[in-house]
């Protein structure tokens, strides 16, 4: 019997808790190589927990190399981590001899998981995934950035090379400047910061603005990389609900009530938001809600930060300003990066904000890492100023564009009534209900085996996780990839639709017969 | 009368107190652009401090942007930083209506300083800098590193341009272990972790190990970028001194009894060290001493971070075993780059350490940017695979070398019989006493003004702060410049000799006759 002690009224989930109690267990030797575990039927029984717990725990065990299914032996421990050699048990004491360090002894607070790349991880290799909002690689532009790459060289080597200013490499804050005039966004030098992308424009902001304790508002369910920041820095992350459908008197996005409500009920000191084709939602805020952000926000002086990295991907026309454009205040950091429209493998990002938040920002970033890497900063300000840049975007927008019409319409056409989903009018991902009652995770484990991946919704939420969401992001499938994947999708809802009628059924007839 | 009040008694130094509180005038708009401010040496007899001391705050306010000396006019108030316009100063309340933040009023703790750039900021153009330590530009390998990016974009554009694992890019992590392997530190994929390059990796083991409170060993002088990171973590940094001159009974480098009484009054968390060539004084450990760090290390289960970015610059043909080589307790955390020995401009560097140390500092990397830039991992492989990165290596080593030797003989030749200077062995700089009770942030005043440039030491100490001692970064400046250089230094600090022999005689004198 293994000694797993799982706390059902903890809000760290069950197969979480099961998970890192089963790694524990490696790592100190208690379960070595070759140890065979329950399979996850028998352990769910053992425990009395749900079967797709102990899949689940299971499933990102077996992704980190920890353990490998071998088909009609069983499960079995395979190392504590990548496959590898376990190194021997440390001995139990920190002090007073003896070779060797307990590392996870030392291991300061926890900083959040990182899951959806374990999903994909484990993965068949010809999987139809739906699991990242990453841009289609098909189309990544590399005669045009190797055009990029050896003019830089050719012409300013010598400054590309040598250590650079922790703001940012000057060529492309020019570019970038004359980018953002262009997009209705007045900013000068001392405006903007260069930084790794968005991931590390939040760490930034954390750093300068939050110290541990501190309130932050987060939208719930949001990018969960800003969970992860945030809740390192040890802040309240305080969820605000996004509506992913409209209802009478309410808008979509941002629940503008329960915003100035938790507002007027904490000393809030950030608000971060996605206002463009949410993640994970896909949602966008109506213009009446961005003003009513902007001026609850004032009145409290509390700064707004604005997740632009979706915004130039609008399949329609028209776009609506973005949060800096109507920012009357001067209180919104506005963050974007490269990854979404053209180079995820290429780290470059930048914060647009009042310059007192930028020299404080840039003090941080310089104590970060010195400054951003200067060949990929410089081989993007000549993409921009050759205008590629918008070229491509144009492109991509209408690629992703016929993309989503084509899952809305495989979705109209296969899923059951009882589902729904958001209709986001550009980005990269949308979300889906099941019915009530049915759970993402347990989807997951059939989809998969079907060759279709998906990111479950619980992964996304501050708090309150609904078991029923899930994320599809469609920017990496082509239109025919996307109506397969849907079509098996729909029919495997449908199997477990049918079963729990079936089940639904059988206990009503028991209860006739009990009668 | 401008309001300022210096506190002698503070450990914060009079100059940095002086140039806080004139920033923080004109961030609230009680000093404006266009304002006087009294001359160095007026300001110096009002407030009672010395004249430097006024100057080093003038220096680093001017370098800011934030003030202007006018030849024969005066100095005045330029700007809010960066030479830039003021933003009207806000409303002092927080909360309750009106616009504008005061961000000041947002920032969490501050993270240190970074004064060397700005001493660089405020030089002449043609200045000799010492400032800092860094690779010559001279010889960057610009056509292998075009053949380089060529290559790797016609092979593996798509993998590169996109979203990469978070431990490092895979063939650049295979090409760092066969260096590892052939530099005696055998070394498996779960051992290494890329990062954005070394002060990246201080950050990284920060965030995984440290939590406010605990107690980090530092070198006393050293690198800043260390004290700002463990500052900012608000750790204890605790100074253990390095000696720059062997006496009898005692080894260059870490003063071990000091390490060993450190170690047994405190609950250590980490031990930080730079073996070879140590940043700012060059000095290096002798094989015994790392033996000796390692058994107490190991004794009281602490684990070693060894800075190994200037090692591999070693002077004579043979080099002493790394700590990460002798590592038999598996407790070394090793940290190195590509910074010094070729191109600072790509921010790549990357940590060795025991499999469930890299597991915890992956998950950190993930949260805090996703991964490092991948055209510059993709660069850097196919550079240490075509073999280009020894031969680089090679040639610089030489290269610094032959300035190493200029530089020992040109302060042999020319500096005054009461100044020390350090014998490093490699590196990228030296180390200089001047005679007690002069100062060098003094004689780079007057320096400045005849165009060289040094780094004064006290910059870098962690505690105790030694005025008189300043850091020499050779690498970048070629013989005859070095010799120029010592020459200037040399010629002026006999002047500031004199002087204060003439001072003394005069106070000789008028003590005879006041007898």
């Amino acid at each position: 019997m293994l000694p797993v002690h799982l706390q059902p009224e903890s809000h760290v989930p069950l197969y979480v808790q099961l998970r890192d109690q089963l790694r524990a267990l490696v790592h100190a030797g208690d379960l070595r190589p070759g140890d065979r575990i329950p399979a996850s039927r028998e352990l769910a029984i053992m425990l009395g927990v749900h079967r797709t717990t102990v899949a689940n725990a299971y499933a990102e065990l077996e992704s980190e190399g920890l353990i490998q299914g071998h088909v009609g032996r069983g499960t079995f421990i395979k190392g504590n981590g990548n496959g590898l050699k376990i190194t021997p048990p440390a001995p139990p004491v920190l002090n007073g001899g003896g070779n060797g360090i307990r590392w996870e002894l030392l291991f300061a607070d926890e900083r959040g998981e990182e899951v959806l790349s374990r999903l994909t991880a484990s993965a068949p290799e010809n999987a139809l995934s739906f699991v990242m909002a990453r841009p289609a690689q098909e189309f990544f532009p590399i005669d045009e950035l190797q055009i990029c790459v050896n003019a830089v060289l050719r012409r300013e080597a010598t400054d590309v090379l040598n250590l650079g200013p922790s703001d940012g490499y000057a060529p492309l804050k020019e570019a970038l400047l004359e980018l953002l005039e262009h997009e209705g966004i007045p900013a000068r030098d001392e405006n903007l910061l260069i930084t790794d992308g968005c991931q590390q424009s939040l760490d930034l902001i954390s750093k300068a603005f939050v110290r541990p304790g501190d309130s932050v508002i987060l939208e719930n369910p949001t990018y969960p990389g800003a969970v992860a920041i945030f809740g390192g820095t040890r802040a309240r992350c305080l969820g605000v609900p996004i509506r992913t459908h409209a209802e009478p008197g309410t808008s979509l996005g941002l629940d503008l009530e329960a915003l100035e409500a938790t507002l007027a009920a904490n000393r809030v000191k950030l608000i971060v938001l996605t206002p463009d084709f949410q993640n994970p939602t896909g949602t966008s805020m109506p213009l009446a809600s961005r003003r009513k952000v902007l001026e609850l926000a004032s009145r409290h002086q509390v700064p707004v930060v604005e997740d632009h990295i979706y915004a130039r991907l609008h399949a329609r026309e028209d776009r609506l300003p973005s949060l800096k454009q109507l920012d009357r205040s001067n209180i919104v950091i506005h963050i974007d990066s490269f990854a979404k429209v053209a180079f995820p493998g290429l780290r470059v990002g930048w914060i647009v904000a009042p310059a007192m938040a930028i020299e404080r920002l840039r003090v941080v970033k310089q104590t970060t890492d010195l400054h951003t890497d200067q060949l990929a900063q410089a081989t993007l300000a000549e993409f921009l100023r050759r205008g590629m840049f918008s070229k491509h975007v144009a492109k991509m927008r209408k690629v992703y564009a016929s993309r989503l019409v084509a899952l809305d319409e495989a979705l109209r056409k296969y899923m059951p009534e009882e589902t729904r989903w958001t209709r986001p009018e550009g980005g990269m991902c949308l979300w889906l209900e099941l019915p009530p009652g049915f759970d993402a995770s347990e989807l997951l484990i059939h989809s998969k085996e079907r060759g279709v991946l998906f990111a479950p919704g619980r992964y996304f939420y501050a708090q309150n996780p609904l078991p029923n969401t899930l994320r599809l992001g469609y920017a990496g499938l082509d239109e025919k990839q996307i109506v397969r994947g849907v079509t098996i999708l729909a029919e495997l809802l449908r199997v477990e639709m049918r079963k729990r009628q079936r089940g639904v059924r059988r206990a009503e007839r028991s209860r006739v017969a009990l009668v």
